[in-house]
């Protein structure tokens, strides 16, 4: 169970959708035999969009529950989690 | 126009809709009130489908375009563009 | 001023003078005409080891000042500053 | 054998050379107790600052080495090369 204010999760689940349909013309971009070059711009394009969005996930996270378990004196497990986000991060 | 061998063609637009599909499920994980810590897994995996395939782009790209460009003596506008995609890497 | 356990600080230092020494060979690689490829190996591998280096210092800084910020219901600020080196990253 | 034009094989060791005085300066910090989170932006810059460098390598080896490859009609090795420098990106 996640921990999300109302509006936090709109817009994150906002932009999840709108990386969605950034994808599907990618895809018709192939399909249109689009230059490589586009393409692949097209592509970091939504890399970064989702990045933004794991970015909004990671800073509502820190702001609940990894708040809540530090208060509680239970902030191993959390602070482990983040890190292994971070770590896989280039 | 694109110069993409058949093959790499459909390989490239496979993954890209591998991609939209794994998008599709981390909007249902959010519907579903997924762990925040879980999203950002499968956000980060999906960048790192759209990586690799930006990556099978840009070896096409060098094997195809930029190889002709190269041996017409007019490589000048090719290198430019793949710098600009390789700078926007991390 | 910054709140590390000695041996966490002794380990940060000691990976910073690794990266130092290796960028020397880096710097030694150029002058002896080493090819461009493997110079950028190792320059890579020296990123790669900041990266590592950067991460501890993270990791040390949650379990310490963010932790403390969150316990005193300070954590606003604390939350701003990790987000700023997060949204750095690639 | 490397085959750089002298200005750019300087420039790249110049920038290798800041590189290595502003880690300098990031251990001088560890040192002097600082801030994790200065710290932290300050190898973010250091990191920076190679990827730059980096990138200059590879556009002097686009240019020089990949393009004699390509024109020699032997470009498999050059590509592949690349595309492993890519693919450690991010």
């Amino acid at each position: 169970m996640a921990y999300r204010p109302k509006d936090t999760h709109e817009r994150i689940t906002h932009r999840l959708k709108i990386a969605r349909g950034h994808l599907d013309k990618v895809i018709k971009m192939m399909e249109e035999d689009a230059y490589c070059i586009d393409v692949m711009h097209q592509i970091q394009a939504v890399e970064s969009g989702l990045k933004g969005t794991g970015n909004l996930l990671l800073e509502n996270h820190l702001k609940g529950c990894v708040s809540d378990a530090i208060k509680e004196g239970d902030s191993d497990k959390s602070i482990e989690e983040i890190m292994q986000v971070f770590k896989k991060k280039s």
